[in-house]
């Protein structure tokens, strides 16, 4: 419309998630118009990371480093191993701020309709870790969905022969939650997860 | 949290408008997990367009090119302009697709209380314009703020001895707008620029 760099730049602000049409608009106006130092900063930030960022060799979680912070971190407990599906999970749990211990990310969950079996979501390396190292309990914090729930189940019985102790997350209705705002799924397992008082 | 590198992604995706800890945080992870190629494309964009992109020299809005797209059209009616506060303004207006004439963007309102004066926003170029092309009427499309007003207002005064039309764009209850969702202020303007059928 205004120009052919402007609109490329409208363009590829889309590939942000949750960044329609009018977003993306809205952004490179303001980024042109008010903050350009902004966005040279962005664009570098863009820039470094893709270049920096890979995988922590022992976690699998992103990272610049061979090791990531968490697992070079000897004040983290070694004895407990939580098991997430991707690394937005481990930034979801380390902002919670209870859990100790260390991770080990899947990158995915088992999906044999779309092909993905154990060797693609790194479940070899895993049970070789729990090998190598002092865990004494594995927590498996998969999603509550079909897939996360096959995965924590297939990664529970790989482990049953490593005297090692396999726990589930709890699910159920979110503290604070109002149950007239809780889906049906939810509630569902929250009444066929209830415990005795 | 997760690296440095990381970090300062997150913090740097702040720059864009509507963007807080959390939605930083989805993008930069979705970026570096699954489009890393759009990740490169937009900082690619930004960078180009930062370095490429100006003021059109006619009319003031952003674009590369030393006159914009509309200017340089031919087809556009010389005999109307349009005086906007911003390029957003001029893309919401094309957007809409029925004005034909063409534009002059003020970049911001007279504002007397940040010590914005009529040179700041161009008004000695904007009436240098009316003098030199062959413009018939004038259309004020600053906002309905009291600077915008302000603005228009100071504008048809100035342009009066210099034989053009002053128009000023119609303010009130949006079309498909329904009154109950309508905020005082439109509506009181509404009703007090209400016209006899
Ligand atoms: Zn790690
Ligand atoms: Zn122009």
């Amino acid at each position: 419309m205004f120009s052919p760099l402007i609109d490329e730049l409208m363009s590829s602000l889309r590939c942000l998630p949750g960044v329609g049409p009018k977003s993306a608009q809205r952004m490179a106006l303001h980024l042109l118009e008010r903050d350009r130092v902004g966005a040279e900063r962005l664009a570098r930030s863009l820039h470094k990371a893709i270049e920096g960022v890979g995988r922590c060799r022992r976690c699998r979680t992103l990272t610049e480093q061979e090791l990531c912070g968490i697992c070079r971190n000897e004040r983290r407990d070694p004895g407990l191993l939580c098991v997430v599906e991707t690394p937005a999970d481990v930034l979801a749990i380390e902002q919670a701020g209870t859990y100790q211990g260390k991770y080990f990310v899947l990158l995915g969950h088992l999906s044999p309709i779309d092909g993905v079996g154990p060797e693609d979501i790194g479940i070899d390396q895993l049970l070789q870790l729990l090998q190598q190292e002092p865990v004494t309990e594995v927590i498996l914090a998969t999603n509550p969905t079909v897939e996360g729930e096959a995965t924590a189940f297939y990664i529970s019985e790989r482990a049953k022969n490593l005297n090692v102790t396999v726990s589930r997350i709890a699910h159920g209705v979110p503290l604070g939650g109002e149950l007239e705002f809780i889906d049906g799924g939810t509630l569902a397992h929250a009444f066929s997860s209830r415990r005795s008082l």
